[in-house]
């Protein structure tokens, strides 16, 4: 049986509901409970899932290793929130204002060890493969983070160097959430390392939707404000491509408003956002995006299963895609 | 042939000396090279290592979980040094202030993700109940820290409360490092479990000994200042005791040196410590410290091992409780 992407994400939320946590000390576990709460789209935990369905009907196995991995995902944007000083997470308050930064610093490191936790109830056969992509995968979102850091004191980041540092903070563990999941399914190698690929294809191409949802999403569907990585100065794909890309006058306009102060929040998106267009930023990010989603498909065209196996994999890869938020 | 402490401190320290970390990014990975470059007693790998060559005279296996639970405890000083806002670590500044709060948080997070990569390289026979103890003991090492940052919002802890919180916090990894070693050297369920509650103990007698030198250790032996914890309120044993036993009037002054916010460092130490002379606090704590000794060594003694071979241990452990240091 194939399961549809809302069934997964409606078990994931049930597994996450019914995760217990001892009572004390309440400081460390409050936190954790909360940012669970908070929910998401369960993104990762239904690539696992799909992955283990491509090859077999048997997908409660999956479950714990799912559970870690959004354990593993939450516990990075809580550590994530307090380094860029988050003020929201999906609309609600931060742990690190919530709480305080220690709290933060805490409630996070039990989520990792609480993720280690759950990815160790894997059958023994694939115990140590699975530990070795999982930790593999935890070190280079670290990596990741680390790269978006430094890259906010630099004007001068490269294209190739975004794709690095969202392939490590973005793409890497949703291509392992396929590879996990094909491991637990009984996938072949060639098969494991074809969802590895399209995963990390998908994840670039998720990212740099997610860059060009922030200023031409459409505000009501997206759900946040638009602009918000323009405000923040945010090395996205856009901003580098326009410090690349931009004749001296732009440029100089760009590095301004970069460096302003005090501005009116509406005039700095506005002419920001009046470069992009000029530069034609829209069209060339959805250009990389296909690029991306197109070579993901190649990967998936090349796993070893029949197409209504794929079916609904290809479907939810599409939604997300042309997600509007 | 049974190791000494000498020469299993050597091996660790070659070991960690030995460690590959990326280049790149710098700024993540330049200040786990440091806080391991620091030093320290080793004291966790060398029981480790000491509890394996009970059973077995091949210890190399033990050098990769050794790193392991080496890269675990400094994990737990880097954070809680920047949870306590400390600023030096062994004679040294830490990472906070040496680098910044975001660095703090996120070498962390990659030293305790590189510790589960080097618990996970012991044999596949032993890897599944090896990583159970790991992450049980991470898991109460936070607890305990988070016990021990509550405790300082309370004037009222218990000893009892006390003792389980440095059980969290302190014994439990010493206690692990002892088991892990044990069952790496294929130690019976029964030693296995005698290793751990001999761990418990000595943990446990070595926190409070720590606790002690802090208000009666020799300046010049203990390498750092005497009365650090005095001054910065610390819930130590002794503080504890000295509130729950005090006559009104001392009471009364521990709390208003407790609350003082600018003194004569000197007459706050000199006028606690007084306190704790009339409460004959050396002695009670003394007593506690040789009790939680010889119920280590008790549980050592049951352990189905030749006495030549336990007596390295044996001599290394009399050590740590005989320290100036």
């Amino acid at each position: 049986m194939i399961y549809t992407s809302a069934e997964l994400e409606n078990k994931i939320n049930l597994a996450i509901a019914e995760l217990n946590f001892k009572n004390e000390p309440n400081s460390l576990f409050a936190p954790i409970k909360y940012i669970l709460s908070l929910g998401g789209k369960r993104l990762r935990p239904i690539l696992a899932y799909m992955a283990t369905n491509l090859f077999s009907d048997d997908i409660e196995k999956t479950t714990s290793p799912a559970i870690a991995i959004e354990m593993f995902h939450n516990f990075s944007l809580l550590h994530d929130d307090l380094m860029d000083n988050a003020s929201l997470r999906r609309g609600q308050p931060t742990v690190h204002l919530k709480w305080n930064a220690s709290t933060a610093v805490l409630s996070g490191d039990a989520m990792l060890i609480d993720a280690y936790n759950y990815i160790s109830k894997v059958p023994e056969n694939v115990l140590s493969d699975i530990l070795k992509v999982f930790t593999t995968t935890a070190m280079q979102v670290c990596e990741g983070q680390q790269f978006d850091m430094d890259f906010e004191q630099r004007l001068n980041v490269k294209e190739f160097e975004y794709i690095e540092m969202i392939r490590l903070k973005t793409a890497v563990l949703l291509a392992a959430s396929l590879k996990i999941g094909a491991l637990l399914g009984g996938a072949s190698k060639k098969d494991v390392e074809q969802l590895y690929d399209f995963g990390i294809n998908i994840g670039l191409a998720f990212q740099l939707k997610d860059d060009l949802l922030d200023v031409y999403g459409d505000t009501q569907s997206f759900g946040k404000e638009i602009g918000g990585d323009i405000l923040s100065n945010k090395k996205t794909f856009l901003l580098i491509k326009a410090l690349e890309n931009s004749n001296e006058k732009d440029n100089a306009t760009l590095q301004k408003w970069i460096s302003a102060k005090n501005f009116d929040t509406d005039a700095k998106i506005n002419a920001v956002k009046k470069i992009y267009d000029e530069l034609n930023l829209d069209f060339i990010t959805n250009k990389l995006i296909q690029k991306y989603y197109l070579a993901g498909l190649k990967c998936l065209s090349e796993v070893d299963v029949s197409e209504d196996r794929k079916r609904e994999l290809l479907i939810y890869t599409n939604n997300l895609m042309n997600r509007e938020k």
